[in-house]
């Protein structure tokens, strides 16, 4: 045990759950603030990948601030086509040379964020329905960064920040996130037509749970109407199926609610995404780290996508206060809410912060005596092992919208 | 008295006055996300005001997506200079063509931009320091907005949204909130080496705050560091005797601490802002509605500034929820911590949300019930009257950031 | 016989094959000049088969205005890097809507764009070295153009402008036009590491012929110095033996002569083009309507690649001179130099211009009036068929530069 | 006497004044391709006095490659409006660090554009009709020049190429270079409706001129269609008194013959050019450096504006070449015409052309040897001051277009 400053104390508010109203969203990976936090975390992945690779550290970076401009398209059933492509602007800051040595951070940033497109969003077609261009300065000088894969000193806080993170999710959370989730990596499989751009909505009063999702089809494989029809009844059924897995309460699910179908105004795209015609997008308007905009709890207005996982301090207490959360629900019994907030001090090793702020709702039948050891452990060993979220983050594993 | 749905509770946390840890920031209109919420709000208001002078109504637009690419800079006592120009792109949609007639809105959002800048930001040179680009498309051409001045229908709800607001604000957010006003209003009269890029972070543990203030300063203002330690001892005196105006607790100041002068490492710039070397900025990062950034309290992703003020119901509903608790606190006596949420209902007109959800913490000797009948119809009132909301936004008298 | 306003005389200069000086120029297609030149060119070819698909016409267009602007490269022995992307900017005038129908000239132009990289430059690789961005406005709404593939009536000239044709090439420029396209078509076949960025220029001085020859080598096929030197020997030996099959006088051969491989400056690329470091472009910069720069020769100043084919009068007579001037080289002997040109009469029939002046050399033992009524009856139907030079500039046959 | 390569020999044409078809073209200083060449070398101007002013000399830079991009405009009697912005796009490279010092060449680029628009289209409204963006590049770091304002050792030629100087100018030429010249600069002065945008088109079949003048009129300063008549009736008259100061031949003065006024189709602009709705522009695409296209005279196709008149062959030698000959011809008596070619050598003194090869008509009754001596001495004079020509460059004072 160290000298962490680690505070456990019972919450103040009664656990989300029991609230009358709460308000759950998630923008799905086509939405377009999330091609943004999406390309900017890849482009993020790649550099450090590219330091480590190159020069055996990751040097000074952020690129937490991709722009895309919405194109215009004139989607068909059967299939459209777009008419002005969609525009992506990377911007950043990057170290472009190093002890002599010149890094072509543009060059990795647009692959990284083509490929990421390509990837992600297989209607897109990356030679007619997109422009991504890079405006990359160098950063400040002085500041390079000390992670290497061999480990070495944890680095200090370089600002005044803080994460929050939560656990356990609560069955609206669950529904909302896994109703992106499993409609992409599952349903999505035999069902060609639903694109990426899938936003979901819940809203509970009570024991009544509202689903609103809102889905692009993509109309090369919607030939009419009718069609269009079905995979809408199709993803209702489906969606409504998958929200019982999680919660007895009474679940209604509306999908595509704004559609015209007499007025044959409905969601359908050519690339699967909205941004293909009037929607704009940006890094860190949408998903928290733990990929809900959760109004009813403390969130962080920390953009986590695209920043250095070295030494941002924002970033990576948003992902090990969520990681060291999800933790202590797994492993300590009674614990009906918990909030875990890391506050860091300025010029402090990053796994010493000013406070660990842990406010906990025990379920009934365990007094917060009962499980504080345990959780008192785990938050230190999560503090102690911070350099693993850093690791975690280059390689891809955490995500961060 | 209507039949708007308005529940009224006890809100079942203390108030965050009373919570142990708080944490609240505010960034100054010269920091890069604010400068992309005035200019996005500026731009707002200018395509707004040219819609009615020109067809007598508010036509379709959104303009909330203003990226910030950050120049590069050699400050120094006396006067340094801007050596790679900041570049700014305005994105958005904005309706060009009604009934024949060609609306300039690329070149209003163009002038409307570079007046803010000109405005907010004196030291910035705007024939060499900063390029604005604009990139406006054309929204989708079936939604015309229906505001005039002359009142008319109140319009629907597109969206399921919510907007949120607090009241009073806590001796920490006064604090803050203030320190950032007055210093730019007051202080920098007298002080023109004072920057208006302003960041500060409030923190409070108990009975102790700790304010840390990032204050840019203006080379041509400050001939050498003897100038420079005198202004930030200036802003600390000032700050301090501020914060004691507004609360009783320790107040503890720190100015610019990431300093180091005798590595002559200090926060100097040319133009007063740090966008002019290596921060970037984008809409929607930084200050919610009220001017705060406030993670004990709950908050809206939504990015209120450059949205359309006519039916952005996440914009509408920020802006009244949060005048509507500083007008019951104001008007009712007997509330320590007051929550307003209003959630839209799609296809609902905006004075009849879905539910206006507040949550009261009621001062020793008062009852919810005492206080439950002014509440409500101070809500009822402010809903009845949501296009006022509208109005003020368009005539620049709400801020958004 | 027409009564086509056609005056042939004698040219009053001798001909350019007799003169004491020649210089003679050609830009090979890897050039930046060329590249946009060939890009512009290829928009241009797209834009018009999809206006023929789609509407059954080619509409108002004019994409003559591609900037390129130079990357940043590191080339190394056996394969370098691209380490900040070229970026080329299309811009142009493109109809987007008829009759009620979106013409999706962006995308079109972009996919143009970047096929023709692809197809030119094949070590370019478009993922990571190169940005295409496209901004064409709409052209004047009520230009619309009137050619079909049914043939028509013959359009208006639109402008007072001139083209201008030669003909035979003299030996050096034959020599220079032929070094490029064969060391492109046939030596490179077996030699992967010649790039497309050839620039040859040729300097004639009485009887000898100095031809100077830049070639940009690809270094991912160069694995060290003997590599590259063994690369420019067997260069400068192909287009020896090449030359002299156009000459029997004498000529000299300067490879890469600003080479300095002590210093180890040498011409090498990781692209095959000085694009990719420090050298910029733009349409309309390098080589005129023949593949040549010929200051010994008249010359329009017209950019040809990307205009319209269907009105563009200068682009059109530059073409057609040309044609003309050759046919009738090929047909009529006893021609030693010939000059072809047109001269449009705004508001008169593109194949009524106001003169056909050609100006004839005639070899020894012949008079002007043995040819001149052959060389009237090529003129006068090469003027009859005009519109073959549009269809034939958009079935791709006519090479612009 | 020096051992320069000087060759003066008859021309074997005779003179352009005495050729049955001359045709010349001037394009305005407001016409787009005339507002790049003045940008580039605007920018080219201050970057070069900023190298002397902050270490004394003129290091490596090239700004030859702006693009502007067409805006769209609603002009309209007694004022319109730009409804979107031109878009202007500087190019380059440009040295930007040098003995550890940081010089603002993209600050110093902005400021010379946005300076050089303001006094050149007194019409143009810099804060709504024009957005000025700049990408400027490193240029290879081993190339640094070495002229200083106290003169030093001669440059060497970088490349292989020519220049070309005639003289006098014929009276086509001088009608249509004065046309515009002197609108611009006399009658304009009592215009204000007159814009900058003026494109002069000279014809001469034999003994007849004619004159087309397309002239972009401000609508600010035309309140209806009578006016706008009267202005075009103002400048057919000027235009005509001025043709005959120059000639005796006949002159047909031609206004603004595109113009429909019954169907209200006419020159009319809100800012004086072109560039406002649909005219696109670059660099190096209109005038030569003697101001004038002329396509009955041998032309060099390099850019002169925007590059760096230290050590850029072509821009020195076609401004030398055209010096010499005015020079010759003022000096000299005796000259019916004269061109002057000047080749470069790679690798020599710059003041040591390859040759400088001047062919002469003579008037009739002087012989080539008469005039043979004081030509060669001229010659000899003007390349042994070459390095004048770069000084006039950067003051100013030597016009490229």
């Amino acid at each position: 045990m160290t000298d962490r400053n680690i505070r456990i104390q019972s919450l103040d508010r009664g656990a989300v759950e029991d609230q009358e109203i709460e308000i759950v969203e998630r923008k799905g990976i086509g939405h377009p603030d999330s091609i943004c936090d999406g390309i900017a975390e890849a482009v993020s992945r790649a550099l450090a990948q590219a330091y480590l690779d190159r020069v055996g550290k990751v040097l000074h970076y952020n690129t937490d601030e991709t722009q895309l401009v919405a194109g215009d398209a004139a989607p068909a059933f059967g299939g459209g086509e777009v008419v002005e492509p969609i525009y992506i602007l990377i911007v950043g800051r990057a170290t472009k040379r190093y002890e002599g040595q010149e890094i072509p951070v543009d060059s990795i940033a647009l692959e990284a964020a083509r490929n990421y497109l390509r990837e992600n969003l297989p209607n897109l077609d990356l030679e007619t329905d997109v422009i991504v261009d890079v405006r990359l300065g160098e950063g400040s000088g002085d500041l390079q960064e000390v992670f290497s894969e061999d480990g070495g000193t944890v680095p200090m806080a370089n600002d005044t920040s803080f994460g929050v993170g939560h656990a356990p999710l609560s069955e609206t959370e669950q529904i909302v996130y896994n109703t992106e989730r499993r409609l992409i990596e599952d349903f999505g499989e035999d069902h060609p037509a639903l694109g990426q751009d899938i936003k979901v909505m819940g809203k509970r009063e009570g024991s009544t749970i509202d689903l609103t999702v809102a889905a692009a089809l993509v109309d090369t494989f919607v030939p009419n109407m009718e069609a269009y029809e079905a995979e809408i009844d199709a993803i209702r059924e489906y969606v409504t199926d998958l929200a019982y897995e999680y919660t007895d309460r009474e679940v209604r699910v509306h999908v595509n609610t704004a559609d015209d179908t007499a007025a044959g105004a409905i969601y359908l795209t050519t690339t699967g995404t909205s941004a293909e015609q009037g929607d704009d997008g940006s890094v860190g308007r949408g998903n928290r780290a733990n990929g809900l905009i959760t109004p009813n709890r403390s969130m962080s207005m920390e953009a986590t996508s695209g920043k250095n996982p070295v030494n941002h301090i924002g970033k990576i207490y948003n992902l090990l206060s969520t990681k060291i959360a999800m933790e202590v629900v797994e492993e300590v019994e009674g614990i009906r809410d918990l909030r875990v907030r890391l506050l860091s001090q300025i010029g402090s090793p990053i796994d010493q912060p000013h406070v660990a702020d842990l406010h906990v709702v025990t379920e009934s039948g365990y007094e917060l005596g009962d499980v504080d050891p345990e959780i008192r452990r785990i938050v230190d060993e999560g503090l102690a092992s911070v350099e693993d979220v850093t690791a975690a983050v280059i390689r891809g594993e955490l995500s961060t919208f």
